[in-house]
């Protein structure tokens, strides 16, 4: 009876959003180097390869290329990698693959044209419109994590919105994984910093999707991003998760950070040089590991304020950076990562724009994830409940313009243009009666009222609005079935990785 | 003296922003409609006007179009064309052309690649942060001529902010024309209501170029936006301007106004044959006046929100229908025009996100002219004196977004990159100082600074930041030079046809 009525409350929601969908783009991608120019840059990165090198700072990686063909300077950490060694290595790596998620009609495909938005994953902070910018609690992330689940544009959870503050920093992941897949049913990324914490999230994964590790090394489930310390370095914490995710058959997403100007020469060609070789470095590593271990290149180039300094993001150099990445990425053969960001402090128009330039870059990139595609903030240092919102918007905007147009008679619809009077209008005609409520893209989060209404009911703008949105969703909010001895199972192990590592701490 | 106190004053300006540049777009548009999907819907058009034909409503127009071999029937006041006579007489309209400017370095070039933005024209109310949204007045109306002049990225003025709404309907436009070529040296359209208002367009423009109507002819400077009167009927007040505009070898926009479900039918595809129709019908009218006149083809396809049957603008099927409306206007041969729009009723995040959709459809679709492209706010009910700031910095993104990665040696910077110790800095090196100042976009708009250091500032939201830059290029505006001669032949001519106009009604 509580379940009956809970299921007409959601059904009357004020709030209306497609269903889940899987995407894929059906438009060529924009193309802004020339194909010798592509050439050109990964010959460049093979080359920095081959005389730099990249500084791997864990000893046993080192040890582990130096075996398997590499030239290793251990005095100055640096791999030397041959490109015929690269090109082989990396040839190994799949163009497409798989991840099962809890439910398995929200299982994802990585690859080709196939497009996944994840939310937002690693702020230190989280906001809203009420109560401001803040230190996350784990209450309000499993409330965040509530919001992926309800938002069906939103394909997977990034791998934890933001650090809830209130607990223990070393075994924070645990709980965090907890709250990923009791309130969300999509697949979710590990919290990929170190060997323990991936290692916790593989683990976590078997026992939810009740399987093993000899299993889901066949139909991989778990996705960390790894991110290079730009330039050319690869540091400890990233390579021991990138050894538990190839050894397990899951997958590292290798994602270099530069900043045009600051990590990576001033240049988007020199960053794309940059930002190549060391994906292509990593990706050496993760073949030597496991031959056909699953991947992604990963772009994350922008580039600096010229006047500061600072971090600028979604700027035409990132949107640029993003397409000529995913050329690089398809000239490799790799499935493509890009994200949408804004350096933007509150959710007002430039968060819009610049993630607006973000998203662009990603779609016409074919990138096949874009990560952060939801709530990021304030250059990724805090996750907005109202951002989760706007971005969802327009998110569903773009699902909608990856709509090819249908032609064919029946749209053409010439019987309905010589219906209808000249300078009469198509509201009433049978040709617009019998696809009127689904022809068109339902907004969730735009105002179409004019201004006299707009002003009578409170001038709201879009971040009030997409507040009450939020609060909407969460009170309608379901959670995903999840079998009891799963979830006693879970819990069992948080409670016994936690008094593991109380003790190895103690 | 005091003139140079005025320079120095304004190399001092807070306002940071790109120098006028003519552009173009190298990439190759997104094509969302295979070719025989092209010709299917060509095809459509030309069946609508062969069997149904298009409503002319002034008579004259009639008359001369049977005589030009058109099927008239004067009890419907349809005219049918045959597809043979629509496609010869279309051919006769060049593929590019230019516009002249009253300052030659800002002329304009209108096909192929080029890429024009123009401002905002034709909203009954303005609107700005402190006053809210309101009736405008000629002089509020000159600030915003001011500041289309000095927002180097808009090329065009767009045919009248707002309504002057102090003046006297009748002689407006004159006052109009007047504050256009005073207050900015950019070329300006026409306000092409009617055939008396177009032809003092003319006149005027004349006498700012020191030309004369035959030389006019030869090197056209005043475009007016036709709108049909959808759907599939030409007003009459439309088909004077054209008449005048044509005569005059200047040239008609032709840009019929097709909400998908209320002015067409509710597909896109559908709502692009009619769209078609319609400016193939007055295409067909302009050749037959002038062989050879410049035309453009232009979209204005959005859709109405289905819940409402409010319209609905910079939607996904918006976006779709621009980029498939420039591949149609290049399959006919014809320079196309598109639009960015928003129904948004404040410069939010929605106002953002719309015009984003809209932009990415123009300069996708590769329009030549993005009319509105600067200020339009609230379905183009309203101009808004911040939204012309926040389009400004959209659009100096894309004209960035639209020059090219450079690929050599030296962008390449391999030897930058060998130089930098993995994990250091590009800040110091030879590469980075050489072109740090020049090397990214620098923002006009957008705020980069970390959140701390937002706070302390005030919290300044993107509109709120937009608010303070139209301040200050007022403050900073230097009225063009205008030889006094022609100022005051001029200020005569709209004297004697103010006299004419009030004889005429009285």
């Amino acid at each position: 009876m509580a379940r009956r009525r809970r299921r007409e409350k959601r059904s009357v929601s004020a709030v209306q959003q497609l269903p889940w969908r899987s995407l894929s783009n059906p438009y060529a991608p924009i193309e802004v180097l020339s194909a010798q120019q592509v050439v050109d840059i990964v010959d460049g990165a093979l080359a920095i390869l081959a005389t730099q090198g990249m500084r791997f700072l864990e000893e046993g990686s080192r040890r582990f290329m130096q075996q398997a063909g590499a030239d290793v300077d251990d005095d100055t950490m640096m791999v030397r990698l041959d490109p015929s060694m690269v090109r082989e290595k990396v040839a190994m790596a799949p163009e497409t693959f798989t991840l099962a998620a809890r439910n398995p009609e929200k299982n994802l495909s990585l690859g080709h044209n196939s497009i996944v938005f994840s939310s937002v994953g690693g702020p230190a902070f989280c906001s809203d419109l009420k109560k401001g910018r803040r230190p996350g609690t784990y209450a309000e992330l499993c409330d965040f994590f509530k919001l992926v689940q309800s938002l069906n544009i939103i394909h997977q959870e990034g791998g934890g919105g933001f650090e809830p503050m209130d607990l223990p920093p070393e075994t924070r992941h645990l709980d965090l994984y907890l709250a990923q897949i009791r309130y969300t049913d999509k697949n979710c990324q590990a919290y990929a910093l170190g060997g323990q914490r991936t290692a916790d999230a593989i683990d976590m994964t078997c026992i939810a999707l009740q399987t093993d590790r000899a299993a889901l090394a066949q139909d991989p489930a778990v996705l960390g991003i790894i991110n290079t310390n730009s330039p050319m370095q690869f540091d400890i914490p990233m390579t021991e998760a990138v050894v538990e995710l190839a050894n397990a058959g899951q997958v590292p997403c290798i994602t270099p950070f530069t900043l045009a100007g600051s990590m990576s020469p001033a240049t988007i060609a020199g960053t794309l040089v940059q930002q190549t070789a060391e994906v292509l470095a990593v990706a050496t590593f993760t073949q030597c590991l496991r031959p056909g271990t699953p991947i992604m290149y990963g772009a994350f180039a922008s580039n600096v304020d010229m006047k500061s300094g600072a971090p600028a993001l979604g700027t035409p150099e990132y949107t640029k950076a993003a397409l000529a990445s995913g050329q690089i990425a398809r000239h490799l053969g790799l499935p493509f990562r890009s994200s949408s960001t804004t350096v933007a402090n509150c959710v007002d128009a430039q968060a819009a724009y610049e993630s607006e330039m973000s998203i662009w870059g990603a779609i016409m990139g074919h990138a096949n994830l874009v990560n952060h595609a939801a709530g990021w903030l304030e250059g990724g240092l805090t996750a907005s409940f109202e951002k989760l919102i706007l971005d969802a918007e327009m998110l569903q905007m773009m699902a909608e313009f990856m709509r090819p147009i249908d032609v064919n008679d029946d749209e053409l619809a010439l019987d309905a243009i010589a219906e209808v009077q000249p300078g009469g209008h198509h509201f009433g005609t049978a040709h617009t009666l019998a696809r009127y409520e689904t022809a068109f893209y339902p907004t969730m989060l735009s105002d179409r009222q004019n201004f006299e209404n707009f002003r009578e009911s409170g001038s709201r703008d879009t971040t009030t609005r997409a507040h009450a949105i939020w609060q909407q969703l969460l009170a309608d909010y379901e959670q995903p079935p999840l079998d009891p001895a799963v979830d006693e199972a879970l819990l069992d192990f948080v409670v016994r990785r936690k008094a593991e590592r109380t003790t190895a701490a103690g």
